[in-house]
C-alpha cells in the first residue's frame, strides 16, 4: 500500500459531521500564502531555484513538532491518480493537479493541516475544522506558522505585509472558507439572492473544488476575497458573521419546506432516496446531487437511518473519479466509473430503507 | 355498495395476463356496431325513440343467455366518478362517460362481455380477451349478436352491410384491437416506423383510452381502420398477422437491450422501480410510465418478484383517478389523488425489492 492510499481507509478529522452548526457547514478551512525571501515567485524560477527551496521548506517541516510526522510527498513521485486523488480530498490544488515539477506536499495523518509547497505560491498552508470552526482552524494554522517561520525567511513587506505571487493575496496572504451545505436555499430559489449578497460584502462563492468550479449538490465553499486592509481576525470575524446569517436563513427555508411545502418536499428526498438505492449507472454529479437530497433528509429527521452523517461525508468522497478507482484497485474509464459508483452507492445504502 | 363497486374488488377476467404472447399483448377486444331498423341515427333520435330503443334493447338482453344475468345501467342513475369509473375498465366510451341522456350499458360479471346502448351507434357489443385471441373475442361477440339479432331488428343493407352513425363502421361494424405494450420498441426509438408501416396497411395506432388519446406508458392499441369489403375473418386475420409481426419486433428489441445495452437498460428499468418505490406525490401518466418499466423488467426476468403480471395489470387501473377515489373511498382533487397514488403504489410495490 502507498503512503497515498492510507488516506482511503480512512475518514479525514474534518469531514466527521461533528462540529458546531455541522448540519449546514461541512468544514472549515483557513489557508495562508507566504513565499520565501531573496527568491523571485514561481513563474520565474528555475529547476535549479526551486529545488532549493523545496529543501529549505523541507528542513523547516522536519523542525516543526507540527509537521515532522506528516506525509511528504514530492509530486513527480506520484502517479497522475494519487494526484487526482489528493485533490479530491482538498489536500492539493486543483490548478497544480495536473502537473508534476518539483511540488511537494505535507500531510498530517489526520488530514488536518497539508502544507503545499512551489504552488502559485512558494508555500501555502492550510488547516481544516469539521463544522463551523474558523477560529479553531485559524488557531492552528498560525502556530504552525509561526514554527516555520522561525526555521524560514519569509518575503514580507512591513507596508504591504505578506508579499505573493498573485497580488489578491497580498496582505494577510489568508483566505478563510467554509463549505457549506445549504439545499433549502437551492430548493426555494433564494441562493442568487445569498450570493447576491455576498459578492457585495467582497466575499466569494464557489463550487466543491475551489476557484473556477461550479456548485454541485447544494455545496457552496463561502471565503473572503480581501487579504489587505483588514487582519486576519477582522477577516475571519466577517465571514463568520456572514455565515452565521446564512446559516439561518437555511434553517428557515428548511422549515419553509417541512411546513409549506411538505408534500413535494418529501417527494423530492424520497425519490432521491429512490434514485440511489436502484441506480446501475450514475455520473458523480448526479450523485453528489441526489446524496444531497440524502443529507438533508436525515439531517431534517424525515429519514430515520442508521447511516450516520459522517459516512455520507465519506461517501461525497468515495464516489469522486480518483477515489474509486483506487477503493476497486485499478483503472475504470468513465462508463465503467458510472457502474462502480451505482454499485457503491447501493451497497452503502442499504442501512437506509424507503 | 353499488353494484358498480362491485367490478372494483376484481380484476376483469381479460386482464389476467394468462393469454397467449400475454407478456405484450395484454389483451384482445372484438366490437361489433349495431342500429335498430326503423329509427333514426343518435342524433335525429328525441327522447321518446331514444326511451323505445333502450327498453327493445332491455328485453332482447333479458332473453339473452348470455347477457340476462349481467349487471345493467342506465347512465342517468350513475354519478359522473361511476362513469369515469367504467370508462377506465373500458366497459363504456371516452365520448359518451360525460353524458347522461337515455344511455345504458350491460356487463358480464367477469367483464368479458358489455354491451352500450344509446352511444355512437343505438349498440356497441363488445367482447375481450386476455392476451392474444382475437378469434375467441370475435367467436363471442359474433353468438351473442346472433342471439341479440333474434329480438333485434338490425338496420342492414344487402349492398353494404350494417348500417352506422359513422361511415366509417359501415358494412361488418366491426372493429378488432388489440392491447399491445411495446416498451422496447420505444425504448429502441423504432415504434414511429411501426406505426407508419401501420397506417400504410390501413392499421390505426391510439392510445390507452381509444380514439383521440395518446399512447401512455409504452401502450398502443392497434385496429382495423376498414369495416366494408372485407368479411369479419378477413378483417380478423389481417390484423392478427401484423400483429404478430410487432410482437417479433418487440421481442427483438428486448434482446437487443438486454445483449447490447445492458448497462444503461438495467438502469432505466431499475431506477423506475426505484421511483415507485419511493416517491410521495405522482400523476398517473408518470406512474403508468414507471410501472410499464417494471413490468418490462419482470417478464424479462431482470427483476425477480413474487408480484405477478396480473397484479401490475390490477394496478395500471387502480392508479386512475375513478378507481384511486373508489379506493380510498371519498372525492379526492388532483394533487391529493397523486399523494394517495404515490402511497398505494409504494404499498403494493412492497414485494418487490430493490
Amino acid at each position: 500500500m502507498s503512503d497515498v492510499d492510507r488516506f482511503l481507509k480512512q475518514t479525514a478529522e474534518w469531514l466527521r459531521s461533528s462540529g458546531p452548526n455541522s448540519d449546514i457547514v461541512i468544514s472549515s478551512r483557513v489557508r495562508l500564502a507566504r513565499n520565501l525571501s531573496g527568491f523571485p515567485f514561481l513563474g520565474k524560477l528555475n529547476n535549479e531555484l526551486q529545488e532549493d527551496i523545496v529543501e529549505s521548506v523541507e528542513e523547516a517541516v522536519k523542525k516543526s513538532s507540527f509537521l515532522k510526522d506528516a506525509s511528504y510527498f514530492r509530486y513527480h513521485s506520484l502517479t497522475d491518480l494519487d494526484r487526482q486523488f489528493l485533490l479530491e480530498r482538498h489536500l492539493i490544488s486543483r490548478e497544480h493537479a495536473g502537473e508534476k515539477g518539483d511540488k511537494a506536499v505535507a500531510i498530517t495523518h489526520n488530514e488536518v493541516v497539508s502544507l503545499m509547497i512551489l504552488e502559485e505560491d512558494h508555500i501555502r498552508l492550510q488547516a481544516f475544522q469539521t463544522g463551523f470552526n474558523l477560529i479553531e482552524a485559524w488557531r492552528i494554522v498560525t502556530q504552525v506558522d509561526d514554527e516555520l517561520e522561525k526555521n524560514l525567511d519569509y518575503s514580507f513587506s512591513s507596508e504591504l505585509g505578506y508579499l505573493t505571487a498573485c497580488p489578491t493575496n497580498v496582505g494577510t496572504g489568508l483566505r478563510a472558507s467554509c463549505m457549506l451545505h445549504i439545499p433549502s436555499l437551492v430548493l426555494t430559489k433564494q441562493v442568487h439572492k445569498v450570493l447576491q449578497a455576498l459578492s457585495k460584502l467582497n466575499l466569494a462563492a464557489r463550487g466543491l473544488y475551489g476557484e473556477g468550479t461550479q456548485a454541485v449538490g447544494n455545496f457552496f465553499q463561502f471565503s473572503n476575497q480581501m487579504t489587505l486592509g483588514q487582519n486576519e481576525e477582522e477577516i475571519i470575524d466577517n465571514l463568520e458573521r456572514v455565515i452565521r446569517q446564512v446559516i439561518d436563513h437555511e434553517r428557515e427555508a428548511r422549515e419553509y419546506l417541512r411546513q409549506k411545502r411538505k408534500a413535494k418536499f418529501e417527494d423530492q428526498i424520497w425519490r432521491a432516496v429512490g434514485t440511489l438505492k436502484s441506480s446501475r449507472v450514475i455520473s458523480s454529479q448526479e450523485a453528489t446531487q441526489l446524496l444531497s437530497l440524502l443529507q438533508l433528509g436525515i439531517n431534517m429527521e424525515l429519514i430515520k437511518s442508521d447511516l450516520k452523517a459522517q459516512e455520507i461525508n465519506a461517501l461525497f468522497l468515495l464516489i469522486q473519479p480518483a477515489h474509486l478507482q483506487k477503493l476497486i484497485g485499478k483503472p475504470l474509464n468513465s462508463s465503467d466509473r458510472d457502474i462502480r459508483r451505482a454499485d457503491l452507492i447501493r451497497e452503502k445504502l442499504v442501512k437506509v430503507n424507503l
